[in-house]
């Protein structure tokens, strides 16, 4: 069997998208590209946060070599000022605004300290957002502001995510555990989503849970669920307790470590991703230098996905395939990018009922 | 309205386009690419300028990679000698010089400092070279050997050029100036290029201005003039005196500043421009300290336009564009542009007289 | 005449290509690329040279991102295990192995202290391995671990290689010779190769004869001939004695400097190469200064061909040329480059006899 790499695949457009994090967004443009749009963010003197074409309709410039002034977005060109709505709202020199002085503006909100941008035609409905288990609540600590950019499609990347096996090999140093590496995993699928999960039992703390609260001599008994949100949304909930304790709801929540990982992708164009990763605990909540630690081995083994996930782009465009043989584990990522397909596929021929 | 970006208009090829400065061009082979074709610049024996394709026929070695020795450029690779004709004049080894063994010459004069090089079919008459007013005349002073490398089609520098309004934008530390913002721009054709001018009355000085003159707490009228002459010249006449003071000629070349500032303007690609600036002022002739800062200045300035420039080009290339709405001071650009379309057209076709 | 650039003519594939030199094969697995083909080289725990796709099956992960582990090359991703075939030996979390759970593994055999692979389909008989006279005898000393990467297809690096006249221009500072410009070159056929070779008689010593021995006030002949190996060895026999003395076997050997330079060249891509050089001689064998200042003077001279064969290579692409006009010295690079030419028909059509 091959696999054929088809980049052209697309993206489902209909979602919203984490655009950035808020603490970016200033009165200072910033350009970013979102499912190959170019796109100017901004804060309007209203705090409102505006995402437009980054594109002034005059000669192309970029909007965001402009600067926000005269109450919108001010072209550095020629001074034409745009709302977040995208209309043109002043043109030095005259008076008459033409009908084509407009330039796109997508529908953004900010929450759980991320902007969400819609690049979609359908409704951009907030309650359509992705939720964040654990966010802002007592007893849990985040890890925020974290970003990557990675240079790889996202299909690849919601392989990796979506797939437990590798991290016994690619990050061995830190989240892998090789006593987990024959340890068989379950797939549910949803209705919006899936789930890969296994208890990997009686096993050595990782490195990076002897980090995190000191086991002693004993043994842990490992829950880890990869969880995929359509389209976009990687959500890792791993509970590690005592080897042997009983599993109850209490006991996965208090008896030890609780972990909720969020990634959250966003195509930049076919062969990019912008990686933007959430880490929410519920131990050591206070412990900045733990913090600290956490932060940069979380860092580092993202950077191991993001070399490989590198690789395998460089691969698939000089090949033209994804993969020549499967194998046991492929169960999950290949059901999750079947899901992406459907969407896509439904995006673009409505009639076929959801 | 959209207008569609296109690349592929080329050049006007019968005319002198400056393509070094005289100081550049010694007895070291110089590479410069000018109107899409590799060109070899160097001095002969006699101090001649040679220009030629910087290409040998044997292997297609770049003669910039040689030196000039034996009576003309010597291939850095078997010897063969070019002189300033393209003709081979010996070959190492044998006696019997081949038809084949020519490369391109291409007709070279040096003027203003500036050596200029024509590169099409028509006849090279150095009567048609540019005039620069002012130059080595009593009460003038220059800064010369100025070039900056531009990422950008020709066409989006001469748009840059005869528009003044984007300079109360784009150049607002140096000769920008807000109060110019809604003085409308009167335009006038002439059969070698076209002029986009205006006062801006009663205004005060920029903080150019009043880094070249004190004009205490008066404030001034200022004419600004930007001429563009057919193919390649931008050449921008500024007067500024204090407001009120009668328009003679007397009083503007004498009351306060009088400034003719240069732009040559070489295509290198489709998609990249040289950049040669020269700049003449009748005040502070002799101060060193001052042109240093008004080099400085000039330098940032044009800095700013290459920014814009360049973002300008990647915008048309990504969306095939040059704009997708007109504003009232496109006048004279459009114009400019026009003017360049037919005479390429009538290089294209000589029937249609001109 | 012109003659075009076809970078599209292939390599001949039937041959044992330099692929890296032995010291660089260990259990960290090194990826090169040789004749367009991604190849990971490694050594098995038996020691022997591994020479695989670079190219896990499953995702494509290239295999050397892994590491030598488990019995063999271990995937960096999910752990699949591989052997010097190219069969997979284990796939973590399940027991059976698919039988598309392979990578292509290339022949791979050590000798001269290079590791020489085989990329085509025929026999990989080690009876072709290319012969490196003096190599390991009595009485030479060899410089070893030569290796430059060229940015130029190989037929450009076979005519610099083929071709005597260009080292008094290109290598003036060291091997090049003014007093050699003019004399003419013989060229030899055989069935496998051929040779240019000259007498270049009473002339000075060049630098590097200097450094190499004490030829006094004295004149030197100097018998220097380029052998080329189909398809891709150089091999340079350079005799230097003092001018007038008998050219017996016996004083070529030993009657002044003998050296023999052989580079080995492996096509990367169709616009690269891989250039190995080894370089033996039969004087000052024991003096580490002067073999230091030998390999520098060496590298000095081989990056100057590899300057001029990236400039030519760049050249070909702009042009779609190879040539322009034909001289006397083209003789032996163009019958080389038919030589292989033949070579490489003969490959695709197996039935024109040899």
């Amino acid at each position: 069997m091959s696999i054929k790499a088809d980049f052209t695949q697309g993206f489902v457009r209909n979602h919203w998208y984490a655009a950035a994090w808020s603490e970016e967004i200033t009165d200072r443009p910033l350009a970013r590209r979102l499912l190959g749009e170019r796109i100017v963010l901004f804060r309007a003197p209203d705090s409102a946060v505006g995402a437009l074409e980054d594109r002034c309709p005059h000669r192309l410039a970029p909007l965001s070599m402009g600067e926000c002034a005269d109450g919108g977005l001010r072209c550095g060109y020629h001074g034409m000022v745009f709302d977040t709505q995208g209309a043109c709202i002043a043109i030095p020199g005259q008076d008459i605004i033409p009908p084509t002085a407009r330039t796109r503006a997508y529908p953004a909100v900010e929450r759980y300290g991320l902007v969400w941008v819609w690049t979609g035609v359908g409704k951009a409905d907030p309650a359509r957002l992705p939720r964040i288990a654990g966010y802002g609540e007592q007893g849990w600590a985040a890890i925020t502001g974290g970003y990557q950019h990675h240079h790889g499609n996202y299909r690849i990347e919601i392989e990796n995510l979506m797939d437990p096996a590798h991290t016994t090999f690619l990050h061995k140093e830190t989240i892998g555990n090789r006593a987990a590496k024959d340890v068989p995993v379950q797939v549910a699928q949803g209705e919006h989503g899936l789930k890969a999960y296994r208890w990997i039992e009686n096993v050595p703390p990782t490195p990076l849970d002897r980090k995190s609260r000191d086991f002693g001599e004993s043994h842990v008994d490992r829950q880890i669920s990869f969880n995929f949100e359509l389209p976009a949304t990687s959500f890792v909930d791993i509970a590690v307790i005592p080897a042997g304790m009983e599993r109850s709801e209490h006991n996965l929540m208090h008896g030890g470590l609780r972990t909720f990982s969020y990634k959250f992708l966003t195509p930049e164009t076919d062969s990019s991703t912008h990686f933007f990763w959430l880490h929410l605990r519920n131990f050591r909540q206070d412990d900045v230098e733990f913090e600290d630690a956490l932060r940069a081995s979380l860092e580092k083994t993202f950077n191991e996905d993001k070399d490989m996930v590198t690789a395998i782009q460089r691969e698939q465009e000089e090949t033209g395939l994804r993969q020549r043989t499967a194998i046991a584990i492929d169960r999950a990522p290949i059901m999750a990018l079947r899901m992406i397909d459907r969407m896509i596929e439904r995006e673009k021929n409505p009639q076929l009922a959801h």
